[in-house]
């Protein structure tokens, strides 16, 4: 499937119900790209530097958190697939524990509140709680995310008939 | 200064006082820098494409908030000189409105909580909110974070004296 973004496979509002999961594929944390990407955003002794890393209070070379974040990101527009795309508004983070080189990341997302909007008929706030592991099952970042998620446009809803049929 | 981090200009936990406040220098917004992040982290639409864009919720192209997140960490490494770095626990982070192509964004800390930690004696966790600002004085970025701050080192700590001078 090419086209991650057809409404054939986007969930609307409609389609989304409380405790529904999604499970993402795997982001590797590839040493090189993660010094890069710390040395740009994030340039500390502890994302960059083996030694430094050693006597910090990570005990050793740790992702930045934006970047266990981004991938995080990565992972959840691919296994999330909302109408529309994924449009968030904030929400809660936590790094419980640093992502290391080499590790293997995977999401698990659940649904867990859904809130019509009352200004705006057409869309709505779902409440989203991604945790990403590492390959040991380890959490490494809770994500709750308020993402905005829109109802199914009435037009394209075949089902729809007016009471006499037509 | 090359060493950012050396203890001459780091701050510890002993240095801090709430509504203390902190300015970061400026971070400049490259569509193409934007749209190579989106393409790695946060494909979709509306942050790689000008038309789809001004079709979606954002009416125009639009950084991923792990972008301006990204950014925003640059921008406070750079400002807030707490000793042995910082390593941030997580927080709450909130996206009022996108970050565009060729914005200049800069952050506004201010320390809002200090908690001594009661299981480590020589660390505590500091809560800071950072608002992350476009050129406009708009905010497109809230975030509350907490970070770990350690106590100053007894040893390297000159002004201590015994009461006999010693």
């Amino acid at each position: 499937m090419n086209q991650k973004f057809e409404a054939t496979d986007a969930l609307y509002l409609d389609d989304l119900r409380i405790g529904q999961r999604f499970t993402s594929g795997t982001y590797h944390m590839d040493e090189d790209r993660m010094k890069a990407f710390a040395a740009e955003f994030d340039p500390q002794p502890f994302h960059l530097d083996e030694v430094a890393a050693q006597r910090s209070i990570f005990r050793g070379l740790a992702a930045s958190g934006w970047h266990t974040a981004a991938a995080t990101m990565r992972l959840m527009v691919e296994s999330l697939p909302f109408a529309g795309g994924m449009a968030g508004l904030g929400g809660e983070i936590a790094w419980p524990r640093p992502t290391r080189p080499g590790d293997t990341l995977r999401v698990e997302s659940e649904i867990i509140e859904i809130v019509p909007s009352r200004s705006k008929p057409n869309q709505g706030i779902v409440i989203v709680r991604s945790t990403t592991f590492n390959q040991h099952g380890e959490d490494v970042q809770k994500f709750t995310a308020k993402i905005i998620v829109f109802k199914r446009p009435v037009e394209t809803n075949s089902l729809t008939m007016k009471p006499d049929g037509s």
